[in-house]
């Protein structure tokens, strides 16, 4: 087994080389890597500004910035497992129903060649065929931050697949637990008094922007460690959780968020949980500024890389 | 008959007062009107960087610099007849096929109350709905100015109906006449030797912009009238006709193209038509600089309208 | 009495129609409406980067993302009283003056019809002849948000007149009550060790960054709602009271302030006073990134609306 | 006689040192120097887009790309007079009426001091005050590049000093000389179809756009010739005449210009006339791309020096 | 031997997968290639603004929007010889020395495995270590577009290396045959009167952008053939050549340059030539708007890839 | 002795006049101030995104909105001592070692004219030939704001001076001393497990931004001051320190900083210290927004010259 390292800073500066996720190598074969990453151009199941299709592209350009080792622990995901570069699901920016299959057929390959797939989206709805892919043998849970739940039923009065209904599809197919789902950092005008209650009712957790600042980042990832429990969950981070002044690149944001630094620290508290995958969603390039919401967002990836990475290292050896 | 005149600047600068097309009053009902300015903000048929969603709004925050009289006749289209703002058309971001059926019935309507629509895209997939209504009683002529023909069969092995497609639909459906046609601009590197066949072979007269800098302006007007004769037309701008020089806000800029003066100079030459509608789609307002591409939408929407109007006017009174 | 509501997601996306404050209709007579939402699209009092004219015109664009309903409360301010866009002032950019004289005339017609004024700037003296019409019948309190006071004599050594000035002027013409005025985020350079000693003398309650840091938001409101008691009051947000993170697109931005979450709270923790009127200043479009400042800008005057209207329907039924 | 030189490359490149115009040593006294750069950061006679306050800083930042000697003649301006910076007029931002005194005095003292005025704008109302400063002793003819004839009697009803008026006003005065005035690249939808008649009645030559493209600009430069003829002549180049794609950072931008070519060609054609002063005005940097629009406005500048020096030269040894 | 093919549109659109040149695939060894499009992420001798070092990635993001066929031949560069992205040359930003030995190595070993390299910039100094590896065996002409003739002794009082010596070192180098050297569209301000007497002296035929456009295009190009005559030549293209309103991303723009359209046909007019290499240099995305200016280096890559494969297929198969 | 004071904004509003650091006069003689304000343009030692070369004139352009009087002290450092802008030091942006010589060289004659050096980068590496100048009788102590270290050995294999090994350089040299040295908020991912092992083994005290969030910035400033002791001590304040939200305009941004309030306050709690000189780094203008990140290190040189003045008068007059 080979382990896939990012190209040396020695050899190369951090804007040099083809842009790749981390400056890992671009490999085609899911069957060849423990953790996949893999972009998803796509902004088809967007209600507002568009452009998350060119998310993968300013990520992997921002990404080269991310070092291998972590600043807390120490260590370098690298060295757990086998992680590279799959490139982008090809999809069809004219067609959503096209594109929802494309995404899961291809989900489906990485995770029956043995694959964690780590996702830069892409709007929110990416995350629906990850989770198919995922789910298939029984609903997973999720550690989900957002400022928005996610969660409508229809949007234009028929749509049922968009960015603003991922997970309300993913609990009515079975695919995701909702009793081991958490939600972190809603916020924002509601178009409802009810705009929550399916998320509500099917069991979520909901904890609000207000909520989060109360009781403060450790408590919120020590009951997201609570809700989610033992089981394989899922790790999807939509960008406009952060505060616009985080990450003004996205196409819904909702201003009083959470700060970059509280994200991590989030993401951080995680360890130790079996995660089996993971998205990072929604960054729009054309309204970035500086590519700070992509560097965000590639940051986030890697806090998300270096706890999935331990936890298909321990499913691999579990002794 | 009241004829509807812009916000007067001597009232409201023209940063001032809120946006609609031209300064005119936002007018609900069709029958009001006999020239009705629609926005369709959509690019759910983009197949490159996506915002034409945006333009309405774009091109009318800029066309507030637009005044009324016309620099090289005098004439004020408003004095012709009546035009007002009519608004968006209710789209669905998320489902092409949905929001075709929308626009469809919408410039139905319109056409039905006996108004002649002129569109602000929107991506050119916006074209066909209109074409759909206008040509429902026999298939009009058009002038197209484009640096693509968009007459390609299929996008991604699959889609009918995208922003490369809209002319090839719009013959085969029978609503425009390819041997009315004349497209205007065309260049850039090809997918295959044989892109354009269709257009060729169905009768289109093609102007590439080695010829229209060969022959000029004035010649390629000419050539327009020659093509559309008598019957009745429709004039199609899509921005990035224009070089990216004039136009970066556009979702598939291409280098090489003719400068709004020519666009301008071009447009004023088909004078005199049986012009029944227009549209100028394309604008990406996130990809814009300080509204220039904007505010070249909307001068040459203004343009179109000064051929219009006495259009209208002229089926109104033939006498 | 008819409601007016905001423009149905379902019907047009949030990027769609011709862009009016939080989607509402555009009403020409104060009379029908309890609250008038209104543009003030001037920057001929600012003595620093311009472009506040382009305030109105951002903000509405910006507000089609806000929904109807508060996330805490669950109420929407359209349920409570009449809500809508009453468009722009006509104002003469060329003619501080004149200006001045033109907005105070529009705005003593609204308050003379009985609808409070919700004014997006427009530079900060926008609130000078706001102020005139609401403390005609007898000066009114304040609570004023902002990095800067505002209540400098003269600038450029003649000019009484500047955004500046405005509360100055209004404390010496008897419309602002000092002793009820409370100014919060107060910071920055100063141009004099004294350039505050005409608040603080008469009887302003100052509240600078330092001490809202310390004793927290709940804190400065319930001193807010202390120093304003139980009479009439306006509430004035100037953008450049965030710190340049969260609002960049502003003239005078000043380092070190506090954030949109924090705003929100605040405005928030104003439930229940006797709220007559409000604005949000300083957004200079030119100068803002992907409409952060304006997004913040129009959330904050959704803030305020939520407890602006509750106050106008219990004036309207005091039992 | 000192001559001034710019700061040398090989000491400072271009991007060093505190900005000043080409890099200019910056002279207090009006009297040291045979031409008087001079920056007026002024936009309160602006009807549209603000920013030309912050023109000069960003001319200032541009200008130091240009080297001293000319491409064609081989020769630079700074060996043909004194030449420097004199530093911006102090203007009030907030009063128009003030700012125009202020201008006026400041510019009579330079003349009076004998040094010819070349200014970076600011508005164009900038050359109202320049030429009450150079035709108090008789008329002075002008070549004035621009898209708007500037002629305007009033705006917003009362006005009478804006960016839209200063030449009618000049005329008015006695000041400027119509029948010795050429206006070239007029252009853009108009307010009325008499708004240009008060130039034309006046005497003045007007160039619009289609004739500049007809005869080409060695005719434009030779007709501008013949008419302002033998006598002193004033040289104002509004930065909105040429197109938008050369000069996006501008107010009231108007599509269908010039090229920055061709108006360096207009200007080297205006070689060997009696210049006495000039003006690039209407730069607006907050609208500005990478600063091209500053760095066209340098260029244009430095064009304009290298025609008026020599005319300085020669009134200062008329042998 | 495989050709190697651009992506399929069909499978991925135009801004998804991983950037490369002309959505080519990545190859690592120069041998298996014809044509090397090289990277080289580099602006150590850049005297003005910086930001060259992003221009590959810039260029290759771009050039995802290139087609494969040619729309004046209907033919395919790919078709005629296998080309393929080589990646980036591996340089030292803090260190010119160390890095023209990098590059020069580099070019070294793709020279002698038989491949022709064209080079994305970095800045034009990149030029030097590529014409040093061409012309070991004898020195080559050369086709250079640019506003400035590259060709000073020293900058900075010692500095031999920068962005604006590559040709004179070249020439003393015996790498660059003067006498077979054409540039094309000089312009600008210049240091000294004398500032090209070594490029003159040398035998360089040099094109000032008023000659260029005084006799046209195609005879530039004939111009252009006759100088290079019938040995190797290669072709060098500072995008800096373009007017800024085409090609604002870079960092010492001049204004008055020729536009897009016309490079194309100068380059289009060099097929036939015996071309062993090219370069498309100085493009700086930190500079540049939505892309333009990536764009069109993306375009003239095509262009000098369109008669360099030729040249390369006629060197394999000179029958 | 003549106090030197900021242009008046009575006479000359912010945005106007030549740009200078906190509008102070330009002097060239270090002997006639006590405080020497120096821009240093470049970024030859940057291994990222460039553009600190144009730091000095983003950072005057935006200290005009500094006013002289400190808002909780009421103090103008100006009134403690003499303080002007002594311009730019000439540097060679094509030759690290060449300007390390000209910096060093400059800054000794600073030095040795008695002036205490306040610096504007330019890239970190800019601090080290300023400590070589202050610390040629002695090493001195540094609090040191940053989120990296910059204590490398080598870049790139044989680089020894790039922006990421000032401090170490300064350690091995004898100018700086570890043990009186104090990093604060250092944070992100990192080249390998032991990247800080120099500086941790030479002494200094290293607060990651995780202590720096637990301890709270009071504590941190007290750390700091118990560091440094009583001798002399030098801040560097690399601006990316700050959160990318408050700082996108740099090179090396690093997600999860601090805000800059608490960079205000952190320095601000070194009053009292016997502070040599300073400088602020790493703001590099193409990738700001609006000038905060200008403003900010704007501001935050106005911090340390509030803390290095008082400094300054104390050793002057140590009664």
């Amino acid at each position: 087994m080979t382990e896939f390292e990012p190209m040396d800073f020695a050899d190369m500066p951090r804007f040099g080389g083809v842009a790749t996720f981390m400056r890992l190598p671009v490999v085609e074969d899911p069957a060849e890597v423990d953790v996949a990453i893999i972009g998803v151009p796509w902004d088809g199941g967007t209600t507002n500004r568009a452009g998350a299709r060119h998310g993968p592209r300013g990520i992997r350009d921002m990404s080269g910035m991310i070092r291998p080792f972590h600043p807390l622990t120490g260590r370098s995901p690298y060295k757990a497992c086998r992680v590279a570069d799959l490139g982008d699901v090809g999809v069809n920016p004219t067609d959503p129903v096209d594109t929802l299959a494309r995404v899961e057929a291809y989900m489906k390959d990485v995770v029956e060649a043995g694959a964690a797939p780590l996702a830069a989206g892409g709007d929110h709805l990416t995350s629906l065929p990850i989770l198919r892919a995922l789910g298939r043998g029984g609903a997973v849970g999720m550690v989900h931050f957002d400022a928005h739940s996610d969660t409508t039923d229809l949007y234009f009065g028929t749509s049922r697949y968009t960015h603003g209904t991922p997970f309300r599809r993913a609990v009515e197919e079975g695919v995701l637990d909702p009793k081991r789902t958490v939600q972190i950092g809603l916020r924002g005008s509601r178009s409802s008094p009810g705009d929550m209650d399916f998320a509500r009712d099917a069991g979520m957790r909901l904890i609000a922007i207000e909520e989060l600042f109360e009781i403060g980042v450790e408590a919120v990832s020590e009951e997201a460690r609570r809700v989610v429990g033992g089981g394989p969950v899922y790790i999807s981070f939509d960008i406009d959780g952060l505060d616009p002044a985080y990450a003004p690149g996205t196409g819904t944001p909702e201003v009083g968020g959470f700060s970059t630094h509280q994200a991590q620290r989030m993401i951080r508290g995680l360890d130790g949980l079996d995660i089996v995958g993971g998205d990072v969603v929604e960054v729009s390039p054309p309204f970035d500024v500086a590519g700070i919401t992509a560097l965000a967002a590639a940051n986030l990836m890697y806090e998300i890389l270096c706890v999935l990475a331990p936890a298909v290292a321990r499913r691999k050896s579990p002794g």
